[in-house]
């Protein structure tokens, strides 16, 4: 349909009436497809299908350790080099752990609650209230962290170089103010890439609280979509040469490079964070599993092992974006109901329907058997100002599917925004 | 010699000269061997060697699920099936997690004193100040959390048959009382096996804090060194029936059943714990690393594989047990200077030597290049109130590192003995 602006609320009418027949044929299709979630497809990770054998016999690392036994609180320097190259970061200032980058966010977080961090007056339990930044649309998990330990979230605007500095900037006067969640590259799930300037100024800043961190969640860092690797920020050296060294704390894992399950996170920060971070987890744990850290190494080998291994992820995951797009762009453009992003990396579309109408359009869709993740999910306590929020992960379902469940959304977005532009047109 | 306490000061002065010339040669030797930590040795790691390329190219457990990917956050339910059999309890009351059942003791104290458990009033951390007890000597890592977050720790006494329950239960009338510490089956360091009575009165007596949790970490249920297994009694059955089901958190693992840093753990409780648990864990964690217990699975096959696969490691770690109380029955028992453990299983022989002399022991072993256990550090703020306890740890060593070790701290163990009766003798 044109654009959805222009028309009468007869013709108006009309477009609703067959774009109800459109959702009653999609009903019929009992579909159950599912595009909720970041997961990796099977056919993703059958290409670390090698690790499920690995490391074999030999289960020493270069320096001889066993890795079978316990110990070793920093994870193997040879797999943390891997990563520090990757990162762009000294491998010292680099830790490598269990299968999930979250949970170190989460315990982190835990840590500072209770007793604080190395620039703290106190426990972030004892203030009188803290309060963390959150660039919005962001990640849910995050946002469920904070929601969880009452942590207050205040949402900040997300620009297409990353979170909206003016915004941030004054904020961040506020002492209470004690952390800022980032998703530096391909951002969950706008797909922003924070530019150059917007990290030299995260990292340089005044803030009102003295032990601010910034939570610089690089899940996405080697995950382009395109045949361009995107730029890899030293946020750590750029923090110390301000003098914040232990402003950030950065976060990665293999979770979507090899098993999504069953991978390796790493923490990295300044000597003194990487001190302080050892002292607390070495009260929970003898050391990480180095056997799946070996493992790891033995499949990568070395850095260009992850890029080029990331190169067959790419061949799998470039074509099902192209699909969603392709099908916003044939099903959307011209009604001019839906705006979306075209990342160049990452694992998500973000769709901004007409305002007021993603409730409905995910309702719709889970009538019809397509699971969307739930409106507002990518807001600060699941609250879209506009409800117009829609996070598309196309990574799972076979292509079939993916065009199916699109096909399927774009006539739920449509229905949705006609129903409702008829709702507020004068009646007869 | 013969009794220390029956020699005279010419006679003891004798014997402190030929000790001294026993130590001077076993300096000599320039040793560096260690008995500080339960490490399981190689050779038991080797038993375990299958693991290394497991699970192979088939990634799905019994029900289908791709144990690759995110998800399962109650982790595989064959493998938890095997453990609940072995600790005998359901298998919907216990849940398997990554390598260390540690981190689950440490997280769940963590959350308490966060957000407090189902039966608190207020998070542990807005408590005027909590207590838990601690059976000693006990395990050092259990005390380093209380420390580490300013849990005040109360020690008890340790009886033959598990803790001094006239103590307890006067103690957990206090309701700042929130905990108390237990390794059931052959007690970390003295081998204990808690008595069904004494199980049964931890599970029903009446304590003064409605939230008070007991850490019943089952270490080592599985882990005899003679041919019969010990019991292991249903606490939290017993719990249920007294009307106190969310007391026992349980905890188990694998890793000194396969690999130490690379095992499986294991959390249990009543119904409301491991929904509480659940709901905190879900913050931190997609899921545990299905991959390793899948790995666990393949290997084990049923309980009957880890009881045979125990088996094995009793093999090799009985007659370094035995190479240690032969050595202590040797060089000790007719100065009378010391006592010890004699376990049935577990990891550790606990050494009590001459009040007064643990600290000098294990200075002079340092020196000859024999590492043992620091002083203390079986009781909480490793404060030995004797100074007379040595924690033994035979697994790691070979049979002839184990030895020479052995029989460089008998002779530590009696100078330091004749040293100090000398210092309290009359002088010439």
């Amino acid at each position: 349909m044109v654009s959805i602006e222009t028309l009468s609320r007869d013709e108006l009418q009309n477009e609703a009436d067959k774009l109800k027949d459109l959702y009653s044929a999609l009903k019929a299709k009992n579909f159950s497809l599912d595009l909720t979630r970041g997961k990796p497809s099977p056919e993703q990770l059958d290409l670390a299908g090698e690790l499920l054998s690995l490391p074999g016999p030999d289960y020493r690392d270069g320096k001889g350790t066993d890795c079978r036994n316990y110990g070793g609180l920093d994870g193997l320097p040879e797999l943390r080099a891997i990563f520090a190259e990757l990162l762009g970061m000294p491998v010292s200032n680099l830790l490598a752990g269990n299968n999930a980058s979250l949970e170190i966010m989460h315990d982190t977080i835990a840590y500072q609650l209770l007793t604080g961090n190395p620039d703290s007056v106190r426990p972030w339990s004892a203030e009188p209230g803290i309060k963390f930044l959150c660039p919005s649309p962001g990640y849910d998990r995050h946002f469920a962290i904070c929601e969880h330990y009452g942590i207050e979230m205040v949402p900040v605007p997300m620009r297409a170089d990353g979170p909206d500095m003016d915004v941030v900037t004054e904020l961040v006067n506020d002492p209470q103010v004690k952390g800022l969640w980032a998703v530096p590259i391909y951002s969950n799930p706008t797909g922003v890439v924070f530019s150059k300037e917007i990290t030299q100024q995260l990292a340089s800043m005044p803030t009102g609280a003295p032990d601010f961190r910034i939570y610089w969640d690089n899940a996405y860092a080697v995950h382009p979509l395109t045949e361009k690797d995107a730029p890899v920020y030293d946020i750590l050296g750029m923090a110390t040469e301000a003098g914040f060294p232990n402003r950030p704390l950065i976060f990665a894992s293999t979770s979507k490079i090899t098993f999504a399950g069953a991978g390796v996170s790493f923490f990295g920060g300044s000597d003194e964070n990487i001190a302080w971070y050892k002292n607390n987890l070495g009260k929970s744990s003898i050391g990480p599993d180095k056997i799946n850290q070996l493992r790891h190494l033995r499949f990568f080998k070395d850095a260009s092992g992850v890029r080029s291994h990331m190169a067959r992820h790419r061949a799998i995951l470039a074509p099902k974006f192209q699909a969603v797009l392709d099908i916003l762009d044939e099903r959307l453009s011209e009604s001019k109901v839906a705006t979306w992003t075209e990342p160049e990396g990452g694992y998500f579309i973000s769709l901004d329907v007409m305002d007021g109408t993603a409730k409905r359009t995910i309702q719709l869709a889970k009538e019809a058997g397509i699971a969307l993740t739930a409106a507002g999910s990518a807001f600060p306590y699941g609250k879209d100002p506009n409800d117009r929020n829609i996070r598309l992960a196309p990574s799972f379902p076979s292509m079939d599917d993916l065009r199916a469940a699109m096909d399927g959304v774009a006539t739920c977005v449509l229905l949705a925004a006609a129903e409702k532009k008829l709702s507020e047109s004068p009646g007869t």
